[in-house]
């Protein structure tokens, strides 16, 4: 089961030659989650082939053109390809107020349903889940009312070991009972416990995206040991002034949230325009917290299974 | 002085990998005019090298997604970049409805002024006019209002013989008139026909735009002699149906209008995602007009120079 993010878009607002505004899509355990829809995401979600159909729930992170302006022709081109299942699309709830007239105007006949799921920014909670994913709320601190999510895999049942069971001659109508954790009791009255029966499961993964926002310690403990952390890294140190005018982040601020986080491994992206090597971002991040890649279009970040 | 069309997309609705939907640039005579406008635009502009401060009028065919979804991106993008002269858009009156909310909404503190230029689609007038260039509308055939637009330089002065001027000593206040084309009589009386004091400057060069529309004679008159003529060409002659069903035009019926039309040259675009191989269309269209060429990205057509 895969659990890796593609980015679509790692560029701060203006665009520059090749690269394109904010827009990632995570693959946990095969649901495809977009994340911020910058324009041109369409045309990066064909350039990395990734399946139109495989998107049923749309994030955005906040209302700066830079991460929503490519919805509208992502909604359009779902209606030209014929789609007929719900789209969700997750945010501030003016995102319905601003995008739902020009829908309504440019997509008159849309066949499936756009449903806008308004989001409170300003505090963690649950916002989506299903069997196997969880996605929750990160508020952050920016300009505009902002929020970043974090995506967490549910814990998998125990794996059952097929010779120990057969051993106990464990009936099969007693197993998802044990895949859960139960011990066994034979008819005859032996105590078998889970542990004899069972192997744990891979623990379970955790991604966070946050971008964009100032340095903001309060999300440390929402995101603390996660796997994979996004985290806007637009200024460099020198420009700490104008990180703090605009709401944004150092790369050294984005690394001390991963280190006081205890996050595994760290992502830093949405650079400003101004610097011509990158690397000065990176490296000013890697001098706090070791781990850390630029998100570049094109990449595709995994955090593999771990088999305790 | 240079009369070039820069192909920045020309795919139809839906978006291929490293395709863009419909926008040109024109550059007629060092002005800059920015033709449709389709997502992405902002970054086909870049690039290709194009500057965005030259670009100060905006021409929208229709209001159909793959031609107008750039804008509000790139509206944005101008107020980022500290634009401070007035952008002009031309196009059906429903732009500015559908655009100043958005505006207004993602761009509340714009220091320059987006001036909406609401355009009569079902007659041909001019729409813009300076000292060198004239714009004017093309009624096209489509499911929603649509105009082309023909870019035409204005006649040029004549060119001054420099040693004829000095042999007749054609004082320099007349020269002016002469330019435009009067004759000289000298303070004795002598009578010097203009055509021995000037030479005719190059002919004024001309291109017409035309995307979105079905077949349609009635743009013949108004689009002949053409230099350049782009025309939609959608579809293969096996699928005239469905041009007919969608507005569209074939490979062939956009060769015909150009034949019809006398243009010196023909490009087509907007092909249909359904042809792996667009050399189907284009041989289609030289079967009927030979000077045709395809426009792809980043394509740079030059109408040059004639001196007779």
């Amino acid at each position: 089961m895969q659990f890796s993010v593609t980015i679509l878009g790692s560029n701060s607002a203006l665009p520059t030659s090749g690269k394109y505004p904010t827009a990632q899509v995570l693959n946990a355990s095969e649901r495809f989650f977009l994340i911020d829809c910058g324009e041109g995401t369409q045309m990066q979600l064909r350039k990395n082939r990734i399946k139109f159909s495989r998107i049923n729930h749309i994030f955005i992170s906040h209302l700066h053109g830079d991460h929503c302006f490519g919805l509208i022709g992502l909604i359009s081109t779902y209606s030209l390809l014929g789609r007929t299942s719900d789209l969700y699309i997750y945010g501030h709830s003016d995102l319905e107020a601003v995008f739902a007239p020009q829908i309504k105007y440019f997509c008159p006949n849309l066949k499936y349903n756009v449903i806008f799921i308004p989001v409170d920014v300003e505090k963690s909670e649950v916002i989506f889940e299903d069997s196997a994913v969880e996605v929750s709320t990160i508020p952050l601190l920016h300009r505009k009312p902002t929020c970043g999510f974090l995506f967490k895999e549910k814990e998998r049942e125990r794996h059952i070991i097929r010779d120990a069971v057969d051993y106990y001659k464990v009936p099969v109508k007693e197993l998802p009972r044990i895949k859960k954790g139960g011990d066994y009791i034979s008819w005859e009255g032996t105590f078998v416990k889970n542990s004899l029966l069972t192997k744990p499961s891979s623990p379970p993964r955790s991604y966070a995206f946050c971008s964009d926002t100032a340095f903001c310690e309060s999300i440390v403990p929402l995101i603390e040991g996660v796997d994979m952390l996004y985290h806007e890294a637009t200024f460099s140190l020198s420009d700490k002034k104008l990180a703090r005018e605009t709401f944004h982040s150092t790369a050294s601020e984005a690394a001390e949230i991963a280190l006081k986080a205890n996050a595994k491994k760290l992502l830093i992206g949405h650079f400003s325009t101004r610097y011509k090597d990158t690397n000065l971002l990176l490296n000013e991040a890697k001098n706090i917290f070791s781990n850390v890649s630029k998100a570049t279009e094109g990449d595709i970040f995994e955090v593999p299974l771990k088999f305790p």
